[in-house]
């Protein structure tokens, strides 16, 4: 298992078409795992970028007619020079405009991951454009105490889709559609800084990019490292620290992790 | 007294359309004293948000003509669906283009609370446009030594707009245009952190959502909260530290502080 | 020497146009320092803004077509209102559109000051539309063992364009295309952050404006500034630490530096 060491040894260069709110978050846990970041989001410079970088995430935490047009163009030439892509569908199901814009993107990119919450997925999967027969019954399908359930749900639509979906939750789920992984590292507090799951679709394009031999694995390897970032971070809070005392320790914490970290405290199964 | 209990309890989601310079500090704090945050500046999805929302901040820090449209849509939608609207007029007076777009959102917008220093205040309602017959003498009408005139002048606007007035300075002045407060929490060195006057904004639209029923006193009591913060940040400030560790203590403070530390360290009087 | 003290005492304001990653970084370096951010972007207010602040620091970090108009706009009027005016060209090379934009730029705003690394400075000057008899062998000129080349090629330009240019890099160069110095002081570390490159525009905007008799040695003493900071901030890391400690002593460090700090821990030469 040498992930992250190939991070570092080949220092991917990560392109991300991002929100504004947690953007230099993402820069620095891509620093701090041994990735290079350039964000860019002029239509005019997609086609320059998508050669010399190593991976696309695409994040649609704030949107504009601008930044789509730039989505879609970056996701064309990235396809085109064969380069890794990752959607993060944040807030689909907020809007109409976020939701469609995200189908839209899939429609037309051929993402090699998609990462989102429960609802995000729901949002864009769960209606009768999916031809994996979800109904109306949908909204008691991806509940926590129905696993096998929405493993299943989940599973047929990376099949359908032919990507790898990471599902974060209580557990999050990671699947390409055969093999799935259900992954306990991770910690209640994550939720109360702005940014992690933004921060994770930014490690899954750098884990994938320098370990391109082996995606699904590369991308349960994020999702376990982010994880045990925000374990490790939460036994650093002392009294009187709170979320941003946190998101520090979780940056710090990724510039120190290693591959042999990652075997020790991965807390995964294979289902 | 229960403001931030409230919020910890019914998470009031606030849609802010605000600056790209401290957006990320805003999140967190929102997220720190309980709320949930969400930024959103396409105007294709402000109907859809502020269905969700209970809350909109508005904050005019970096504008540009696509935000601006925003602004007014997100405005005439969340009064349509009666939800807390807060202005931050940030800069007005720098520019024309600054004082003039937030003259036409209030012109426009039924804000429930306008947030501003006391140049913003005079740039946008101290000429001949206000009602309340400020002229020529302005320019000494607000300053500290003539407290009782500034309360005064900004008693008159909030009565002539019928809004909430928060204006921030050395003593904070909060009224209706009937009931005046005035605070002495805070500190100077507050003004050595970009945001604090932003974070306040925030908080403003988070204590006022899920306190409906007592507006004033709900503003007040984040104006409190936000001025204990830089106290008790102040105090945790050891030699060597500098902005950014003062910066981090207000948000870990934030995330810590509840009803009690408010009542027993709260410094105002009514006035 | 009171480059530090007439900046905290005349507190410039410094208009910056940057990119949205790293802007919350460079408002608090600017305050930690003593001068005074203010971040537009909109056409509109450019003039305004111009007569106002003391210097614009223009970042083409992430650019778009309405910024690219706001930069010229602004240059425009800081010349005319004889304002310092500083270009970062973060990533030309990397596209041609960040190329193109940055030479524009150059070509029609008077910088008083540009700096970037080895490679933007080669993708903005090394090809035959200057005129310094760079050719194909340019490749070779500007390594770190062919220091003195690399010194004769940047005074070059700085001559033609009339310019101070600021080479970062091990040693970093900054030459008025007469005088050239040397300076040691820094830290491989900071490339472990983002932003490190604009908070020393920043600070060399501040620098500049607040120091206007010694441009020069103003522009000096802001890179040996970010040296020194670099250098205490890493002796301030402990273990367990990593890239969100870094740049937060970074920012400490700054906030309490002085002219005394500076003059004691320089390490410079004139060439």
């Amino acid at each position: 298992m040498e992930y992250i060491k190939n991070i570092r040894e080949k220092r991917p260069l990560v392109h991300s078409i991002t929100n504004y709110v947690t953007v230099n978050d993402l820069a620095n846990i891509l620093l701090a795992i041994g990735a290079s970041p350039i964000m860019a989001d002029a239509i005019e410079e997609m086609e320059d970028i998508a050669q010399i970088a190593d991976a696309l995430n695409i994040n649609i935490g704030t949107l504009n007619k601008e930044t789509v047009e730039a989505m879609h163009l970056a996701g064309k030439f990235m396809a085109k020079y064969k380069k890794v892509i990752v959607l993060d569908p944040v807030g689909a199901g907020a809007s109409a405009f976020r939701t469609n814009t995200a189908r839209d993107l899939i429609d037309n990119i051929p993402f090699d991951v998609i990462k989102g919450n429960i609802s995000e997925i729901k949002a864009l999967f769960g209606d009768s454009r999916t031809t994996c027969g979800v109904d109306a019954n949908e909204d008691d399908l991806l509940t926590e105490d129905k696993e096998e359930e929405s493993i299943n749900f989940i599973k047929k639509i990376a099949q359908n889709r032919s990507t790898i979906l990471v599902v974060t939750g209580k557990r999050d789920i990671i699947t390409d559609g055969k093999k799935v992984y259900l992954v306990d590292n991770g910690c209640e507090a994550m939720k109360n800084i702005t940014g992690s799951g933004c921060m994770l679709s930014g490690l899954i394009a750098a884990f994938v990019s320098a370990n391109k031999s082996q995606v699904l694995e590369a991308t349960l390897a994020a999702v376990i490292t982010m994880g045990i970032a925000g374990e490790r971070a939460f036994k650093n809070m002392k009294t009187g620290e709170g979320n941003f005392s946190y998101r520090g320790y979780i940056l710090d914490v990724i510039s120190n992790i290693n591959d042999e970290v990652l075997e020790r405290e991965a807390s995964y199964e294979l289902r």
